[in-house]
């Protein structure tokens, strides 16, 4: 059995639809069992019409609730009755084998540094969402976990996105590239300048620098930069895809034309819709901590919590925390 | 007259685009003189079928060719006869009004920065293309001239970005928006920290920070960040729009109704190109610098340099580098 902590009070829709995705998550995997963490009360009344897999859902009443609003390390330090604390600490105690939050961003990084813990050697845990590229997914790291970064954090984020990749993807020698501004060495701000030489010797397939108009291009499976940058690349994709489609359903609105090929296209389109969504991979997982800890996007539908959810689960199952532990050791070795 | 200096062997294309450009402006414009700066000997023979404009025309001798290759302020101090170091110069003693590349940008910066020099006040030009969000324009500065920016880098972009789109595109009171990762103040990395308050002094109308998914949701007019994020944003809306179209046509192609649905609908899709072609009002200005001068896309067609020529000659007509100079002065009083 794997048994994943789902944060119930967090994302847009909380608790409707992560209740509704831990059930889809259980109705799917045999093997799963989720603890709902939250204010008992609320949580509750809404399991409805789930005796199938109702054995397998636990409650953990965590009254205190961390929004959006609060700030995330007073939260964490204060809120010791909140889901995130009482979940990473259960995690930390081998009480569950993962993490999930469509909550708060912050308190999940702060809970996951100062309740669970970093893995040995590791110098910043990292976010590492997949994104669409049309040909599959390539790991952004990080996406916002580290706004200002130091140049040897970069290839630990680029061992663990490598180790992701390979350990839950089975890829085999996946690519990793370094955020800059030229494809040439020489190139970038301070941080990339410094960062490049590390990148090189690091244990892992180096294939240098990947301009802006190349992220998408399937050229690397692994995309390294600092947290500011990769938090900008994340949301800048979902805004340039929301404008480009916009102006697409625009023009054919537009004339007769254009409204008779969009019913036609249709199908063609929601092809499209499903390529690009991301949540069908699940939530962008944290990297480095001491355990398997998942942030799925604030506006998660169910069908999203239940992907972060069956993700944590295969995290856990294929060993995840225990192989960047490993590789992380073979890293600091070599240097 | 409006007289432009065109570097005649910039570009992916050159010298063939930039000429058939330069004609075109030539014939759109009838107070336009320009000067085609590059190797006479390579020039000259392409000088065909032009007799209507011909005499509106002046060729400078240039004969070194600044590269992509070339370190750009080596260039420029050794290739005194490069049509970067020319042009400028020339520029500096108002033998022209302006001066257009669609090579090098390195070359242009540092022969802007070090031929031309900066207005009295400017700590730093930077690059300032506009680009689609669906609506209309947006200016974004600094897309890649200075990498590693200081906080008081920042309310210049957008007194130089303000001044750009009052002068030249007619707008009244200019939206500036700080580039970050989340809309509250406190949010960023040190520099967006830094920048925040400095901002908010700015004589400008400053509408705080704007994440990634609103820079193309026409929150701003002046979208302001350092220049690798800006280089990065530029470029990756290229990527991202490139790759989001392959995945529509992929996916349109895939069965008969997707086929049919796109020959329906092909007016509408050139539609979309062409709101999404931002050649169409010219090139990057480098704002800050004693004199107009415009970096072209490195792989513009003859009607993408036409228009950065126009672009070139409205700056100038606009008196933008007063406007600005009147501007920055106005700031460094109020601080």
């Amino acid at each position: 059995m794997i048994h994943i902590y789902l944060d119930a009070m967090g994302g847009d829709d909380a608790p409707n639809c992560t209740i509704q995705g831990a059930l889809e998550a259980l109705r799917n995997d045999p093997e799963l069992e989720v603890t709902l963490g939250g204010p008992i009360g609320e949580i509750e009344p809404l399991l409805k019409e789930c005796d199938d897999v109702r054995s397998r859902i636990h409650l953990d009443d965590a009254p205190e609730v961390i929004t959006n609003h609060d700030a995330p390390v007073m939260a964490i330090r204060q809120k010791k009755n909140s889901a995130q604390v009482r979940g990473m600490l259960m995690l930390k105690e081998n009480a569950v084998d993962g993490f999930v939050s469509a909550g708060s961003t912050g308190a999940t990084l702060a809970g996951g540094m100062f309740r669970l813990g970093r893995i040995d050697g590791v110098e910043r845990p990292a976010l590492a969402p997949l994104l669409p590229n049309g040909k599959g997914f390539f790991c952004l790291i990080d996406c916002g976990a580290n706004v200002d970064c130091l140049p040897q954090y970069l290839p630990q984020f680029g061992v663990m996105g490598a180790a992701y990749l390979r350990c839950v993807q089975n890829m085999e020698n996946p690519r990793v590239g370094l955020v800059n501004i030229g494809a040439e060495t020489e190139k970038g701000n301070a941080l990339a300048k410094a960062a490049y030489p590390l990148m090189e010797q690091a244990p892992f397939h180096f294939i240098g620098n990947v301009e802006g108009r190349d992220i998408t291009a399937d050229v690397a499976d692994v995309v390294v930069c600092d947290g500011f940058s990769g938090n900008l690349i994340l949301k800048f994709m979902e805004g340039v895809a929301g404008t480009l489609m916009g102006i697409i359903k625009k023009e054919m609105m537009a004339d007769t034309r254009g409204k008779i090929a969009g019913l036609i296209a249709k199908p063609a389109f929601r092809r499209v819709k499903k390529t690009m969504d991301y949540t069908e991979v699940g939530g962008a997982p944290l990297l480095g901590v001491k355990g398997v800890v998942v942030k799925a996007h604030g506006s998660s539908n169910a069908h999203a919590i239940a992907c972060a959810i069956r993700q944590a689960a295969l995290m856990k199952r294929r060993g995840l925390v225990d192989a960047i532990e490993k590789e992380i050791t073979k890293q600091l070795k070599e240097d």
